[in-house]
């Protein structure tokens, strides 16, 4: 097969050094350009020695005309406000974008702007783009052009979510949600100080996280109705992983093993999708994979349920590359698995 | 000042450690006997090198008839189910006792049946135990022969929910905790393995945590009424700490500032509660400390309220010592600031 | 190509583990036998829920009849004195035999005894064992049936030392290692708790650890002399990787180019080696790889080497599987990058 | 007693905080100075929510007129080529400076200059500073008005090392020295962000470290003749805390008891030396303490000696104040037990 040229844009932060590392093992891709605000171009393994003798290639300033030369599919891992200005660029040459900023995710332009501070300056594209939830959005994503990649506490959320909301069997719903973290991203800030954060853990933005009203606007589309939930994000002192406890009231009676069925038949067939009958997901057990572990307890009315996935992988760049797969027709698990 | 003669029973766990290690700050006490269970009697310095220089005495297995002319003070850090043997043979003796376990704590018989699996031992003296949360007992801990130290998911929990309750402001309580391993105590266990735990995060007896019924008694008991929650801990890979995050709605409209003259009206003159107006705290600014720190946001009807304890210090030996300055009448703070 | 059926006893530890977790990415492995010391047969998923959708296979008690019916290739992930009462009933069948415990490193009896104690069992094949370094054995390695795949702290300080050796260009060698927690085994000890080794930090064994014999065997061997050298290993609070600091005397003055040509000359063609010209290695840019990275300063005579390996990786199953390639004639690389 | 009037100039770093943090339980101590550089001012409490309630001071950018009128002995908390500025300002006004910079340990300019790259700009008063290492200068501190605190590094080093130099048993000296993160002082750099060191390990500054110098010329005065030896310091991801292992050789036969001896002949007396007869020290047991933990062993003529203490508490701020408390005349140990 013809490799699939690959460009990362944004490669110094996070996930741009993520979706390299993942890249490396695809056996269809060759990353073919890579960009960052450096202060000169400089070898990519200089940058990360990890990458000593696995890629070979410079990591310079965005050149758009040589990017969009030399890339089919390119990926944004981008401050959200950068984003909405590369992306057309590479969109108008015809090329994939795989946008993992949160630039094109929310449709309401107005909450965009309540929860970015900023003015989508790309109103066109941001109608068209697809947001990157395979389980949910797979025929839409086989299609697409644009991916809004989803947010990482989004990710798991929805996933757990979407089925009982979809079903009509839950309301009142918490989500306290905590996060490695890395994602806050690579800045080199006196609060993610090794000394600051090593043995610390704190809730942040309780009412105010710009992913809630992501979550918000994809669980109503998912499940055709408002959808009204509580969110509080926290970091806890681990270098990946969210894990997500979510509080709800079932609407109705109903067994253990109806719920499981529930779950059975949305995810059956999802290769990223592991649903615990038994037990709760620990986050150790999805970290460096591009896995999403779901399991839930009940008592009563009251269900707990929990999430478990690498806030960089399924929550970042494993799920760009799944979304990258689907677009390109090769198997979805490719450097994944 | 005459020294109060102290004496730790179980002197070799995560508690007894901590008690040791604060009695040594404090200027009134001199430890005089400590025991646990061990195959031969050890200097303290030689199971715990940290005491080395500090404290020359002998750890050894508990001798009623030895430890009863030793102390005037005991502190029981043992396993439940074993405290209810022990404490008799001291009150009976005309000892203070302070059990760091969960024996005295639970007033109804049935309920301890149920979450420790044993028939509790000793009636007589469970009737007269006081829950020692001074905030909340002081009068009660002063004359008190037998204290119940509290648990520490239950300090941070009542603390931060005894004022709103008792002035009736809040209901559908969800409690989120999140704990350092050392709550569950020094055990050679496969799954407390240093390899297992790093990086990992977890949800735990979620609809059966011992600790529930003991936050459910003690807050119906100050509020006068029927008190109904939901509770769910997590282990984070961290030494020390606990921080619960909890979930409530409002029963009527109140203004941020009605709700910080609640909190200053009950924890005013309280030595080691913080109360935080505009921020919510840190786990690491408790840590080694004997202070509660609590803050909370409102939106709407939506109160989350987040407080932080050091585990070890505030939620078990720092409030056993607390208990025990009271009781002897010293200044509370002795050994604890 | 056809499969190559793969076992690994001792499926429970965290080599057993992490060979699992590699084998699964190997293209033209089945892994067809697994087994531990289990109360009752177990799937492997339910041992390690983070095989769950990637592995079925039911992981029990060794039955040498049926595993040895089942396999073409065994590891065996096995305490030492236990992998010489085994290794022999795969070979007598014809298997190839990776042995990741010390059972078949050392050639002298008496060193064995005096380091492992314990009388060695299998003098026979102990003297047909390929000690498993590719970099140095790698043709022994093709023909090898039993392979003594090197211990962790050995990998690293072999690899390093070794160019500089056989050009006789260094004496007065000692070794500074510190190594993540796992290289201990998964054992539930006090001493292994969490909350023990949070922030520590120690020296063991100092004079007297198993693997200094092993590094002088081998080093003597490679080098055609009989090599002398101190060697202190350290615990670090991580849960992956080996970082040897190496301090010597060069024999005789030499140029950091004429330094950096050697190891060219050894590592140009190796894999799993980098070399750094500039730079000293971090652990973190190998963690996860099969990578073994290293570099070094020099100042007048004297010279300071670093080296990093992950040692559960190149230190241990990645070895392994390395060694497995070799043998079966495939792409070393296979399942490791 | 009347209260020690105490600044502490460069509150916000690490050691500043500590020394705030111990000070507070300093029974002869009033803080009535605190300042840094800030935007405007601050309460500490505001900066540091852990001195809520407990500290009520502000913070502010230095005036030297207010700080002279409100201190009796002052803690420079400062960068090098700062204290040096600062120092002579308070020394004129006849108040005590302990500097916890290295401005005042080099004697030697030139060395000073080539390490610190500046030229000294106090060279009167860097001829009178005693170098605080109260176990070796205890009579010269007495009497000092101006105290150059010890480096973390070569308090552990020095301790380690002095008598045995002093008692010509040893030479071919290696320090390889690991240490927590807060040695590198609160800054926010990329380096020092939490996913860049959990789980990372490195060596740096191998040849060149500036507390070589400082160890060498501290232990060729203490030993009256020329020391020389190596010194590679290395990052571990822990909080507090250092670890040095010191690999010599003896320069004639000597039994471990006769060592033994040599050690309690220095260290009988002293506080805060724990010399270790048959175990190495562990660096937990030192956080949190002003407590220096020596052992050793021996095997042949190579013997390897390992220290560990805090290196924010004896490595910086316990040892400034165990300084102070020598030139007060008060007890030694204050605030530091």
């Amino acid at each position: 097969m013809k490799k699939i040229k690959v460009g990362v844009i944004g490669a110094s932060g996070f996930t741009g050094e993520e979706l390299i590392r993942l890249l490396l093992s695809h056996p269809f891709v060759e990353i073919s350009y890579l960009s960052a605000i450096v202060d000169t171009p400089i070898d990519i393994s200089q940058l990360f020695p990890k990458f000593k003798n696995r890629l070979e290639l410079v990591c310079k300033n965005l050149d758009i005309e040589e990017a969009t030369g030399r890339v089919d599919v390119v990926f944004l891992a981008l401050p959200h406000k950068v984003s909405y200005t590369i992306a057309p660029k590479f969109l108008t040459k015809g090329k994939i974008v795989i946008d993992l900023s949160a630039d094109y995710r929310l449709k309401d332009l107005n909450i965009y702007e309540k929860y970015y501070k900023a003015k989508h300056a790309d109103h066109k594209n941001l109608k068209q783009a697809v947001y990157g939830l395979p389980e949910f959005y797979r025929e839409k994503i086989k299609k697409a052009k644009l991916i809004a990649n989803p947010g990482c506490y989004p990710t798991a959320s929805i996933l757990t979510l979407a089925p009982l909301l979809k079903e009509n069997l839950i309301k009142n719903i918490i989500i306290d949600a905590k996060s490695a973290i890395t994602g806050a991203g690579r800045k080199p800030l006196l609060e993610y100080h090794f000394a600051h954060l090593y043995g610390n853990l704190f809730a942040y933005k309780v009412f105010g996280h710009q992913h809630l009203p992501e979550i918000i606007q994809i669980l109503s589309e998912i499940s055709n109705k408002e959808v009204n939930l509580r969110f509080t994000p926290h970091v806890v002192p681990v270098e990946r992983g969210i894990l997500v406890t979510i509080y709800a009231n079932l609407t109705k009676k109903i067994t253990q093993e109806q719920l499981n069925n529930i779950y059975q038949k949305y995810y059956k067939e999802e290769p990223f999708i592991r649903f615990f009958k038994q037990k709760l997901p620990n986050l150790k057990d999805v970290v460096y994979t591009n896995f999403c572990d779901i399991g839930f307890q009940c008592e009563g009315k009251n269900i707990v349920l929990v999430c478990a996935i690498d806030n960089l992988i399924k929550g970042a760049a494993g799920q760009a590359i799944q979304n990258m797969n689907i677009i390109c027709g090769v198997d979805e698990r490719l450097a994944l698995v």
